[in-house]
């Protein structure tokens, strides 16, 4: 008899979170009330945020009480639908969070046509790291061409589109990453002008950003925070824009870490923005009409990393913030249909 | 017979500048050659900026050379002419450093009208000052009424307009300032609702600006760095702005000094903007509608620290930098036949 594999959040990691943190539990499906459907879940996303929604401490938004599941978006397909809007066989793009079955009143569920685009592209190119790329590039980057874009896991969900679309727009991109494979990707199949591979580089960090990107840096589009950022702010030019997304160095850290000298950004009148994309999601229209196109035309390339088994979420998300994926990471939670 | 006295930058600050990196020399008056005129400096401007001007290293703009004089503005009148556009007894506002005569051709300069405002206005509230706080608060702020603007540095030059205009869009503004008399100064004649005095508050400036600020801060005009940044920073609220105008507590130090958390600004969602006024000269339209009626109906009032004789201004831009001023600090190069 099928049952609800469900991840919960069993207690708040101090610094990084352990396979202890979660609890692996088969509980009853439950039944859809009226106006409910009931789906089941093909693709889970792991999403560095996450880890935000662990702690105690207020962060973006309502964290995970403990014992409940772990949230995220998912792509499922309806099973049971007491809901006239939906009916069973759609696929839709939810938040149902890291379980195998949930109900939702679809209030902020999408359908998905899965002809148009594989299904899992909602959670990658064509979801929430493709959007958070585009807000963050066009509409705090504001690109002109010309201009030197330097973008942080540029391998990611996030970095990848960032600086694909830099070249969309005349940029120079240049690519961080860690591993020569990450970059050599970057380079030769996502298409940037360079790419400088950290971990490799150490103490040259410096230095090789500054032979990729000879004419200084005009938008840092920022991932990671670290020692990646402190080589990239005195590089940045007059009237810099720094989009800045995530801090994946520094989630899992108890305490707080300085970030750069302010003179840096005032000399230059550079501008940081911090942003979170669901407070735009009203706001995609420009996204809608140009990126499902260019990735249909293979303008925009991706790359997913799949892990098979809700069970295996949480060593994969332990893995994720210490930069182990290689793409977009998903986990399989049943099978797609209509994949190949 | 008449000299010119000029202040010449002697050899660059370790640190804080002394009265040993200035030079005071007399000079021949120099001769306008056609399309120069030579003006008479009565009002010469002491800025924190002009410390960074002494530095060897990059900073905003070209620095000033070992043997030149300091730069800085200054109004002055026209004593000889050989320029149309300027006549002999034309009040200027201009940018002939620390001098007590100038040539020039008069292609940065601007008439003054001394029946409009007094003339010291244009170094105040009416020039660099007045614009500072107007573009930091206005374009790069952006208040809302009902909003929270925090304001360092409130009863200098440019912190006192600032909260003025922000009383004036409907904002509750809260000022930081160094002493007892300032802060009494900035809310019973200023019109702040609140002032925190950050050397009486020592450990607990955190404490007592979230009492000024109960609701938290929803714009920071940032003047000073340090301690108070420090306090300031994590009681941004969501989607908060930070105008980044100056950095007076950094600019004596010779190295980096860490900036916060960059997960205090993701969180928040915040963003800081450096800027530097002359980069925005040209779009003070808006400024030159409101401010200067403002200023004649008392809306918007101002202090003037004026200290008399060019050869004092060493010891003053010293002084500025300890937070000794009063108000806006002025050197009184010659009398003011206007000022009564």
């Amino acid at each position: 008899m099928a049952t609800n594999r469900r991840v919960l959040l069993k207690s708040r990691p101090q610094g990084e979170p352990t396979l202890a943190n979660f609890d692996i539990v088969d509980q009853p499906i439950p039944e859809p009330k009226d106006g409910e459907y009931l789906s089941r879940t093909i693709w889970m996303s792991l999403d560095p945020y996450m880890r935000g929604r662990m702690a105690e401490a207020k962060g973006y938004a309502s964290n995970v009480n403990l014992g409940d599941a772990m949230v995220g978006g998912t792509v499922g397909q309806v099973v049971k639908s007491k809901n006239p809007r939906f009916k069973e066989g759609d696929y839709v793009v939810e938040y149902a969070g890291w379980q195998s079955y949930a109900v939702s009143t679809g209030d902020m569920s999408m359908k998905l046509d899965p002809d148009a685009a594989p299904l899992s592209t909602a959670l990658s190119v064509l979801g929430m790291p493709g959007m958070t790329a585009w807000w963050g590039l066009m509409e705090i980057g504001k690109p002109k061409a010309g201009e030197t874009v330097v973008v942080s896991a540029a391998s990611g969900a996030v970095g990848s589109v960032v600086g694909q679309l830099a070249k969309l727009k005349g940029c120079r991109a240049v690519g961080i990453a860690g591993g020569k494979d990450k970059c050599d990707y970057v380079v030769n199949e996502l298409g940037f002008d360079a790419c400088v591979d950290y971990r490799a580089a150490g103490g040259n960090l410096f230095k090789e950003l500054r032979a990729a990107a000879p004419k200084g840096i005009d938008i840092y589009f920022e991932n990671v925070g670290g020692a990646v950022q402190a080589a990239v702010v005195p590089q940045l030019n007059d009237f810099a824009r720094v989009p800045l997304c995530g801090l994946i160095a520094h989630y899992n850290e108890m305490q707080m870490s300085p970030g750069p000298d302010w003179r840096l950004l005032l000399i230059k009148r550079a501008t940081v923005t911090g942003f979170i994309v669901s407070d735009h999601f009203g706001q995609m229209a420009d996204f809608w009409k140009e990126v499902p196109a260019a990735v249909k035309a293979g303008k925009i390339k991706y790359r997913e990393d799949i892990v098979k088994g809700i069970e295996n979420a949480p060593e994969a998300f332990i893995g994720l913030l210490k930069g182990r994926n290689f793409g977009k990471l998903l986990v399989q939670v049943a099978e797609d249909p209509t994949r190949k």
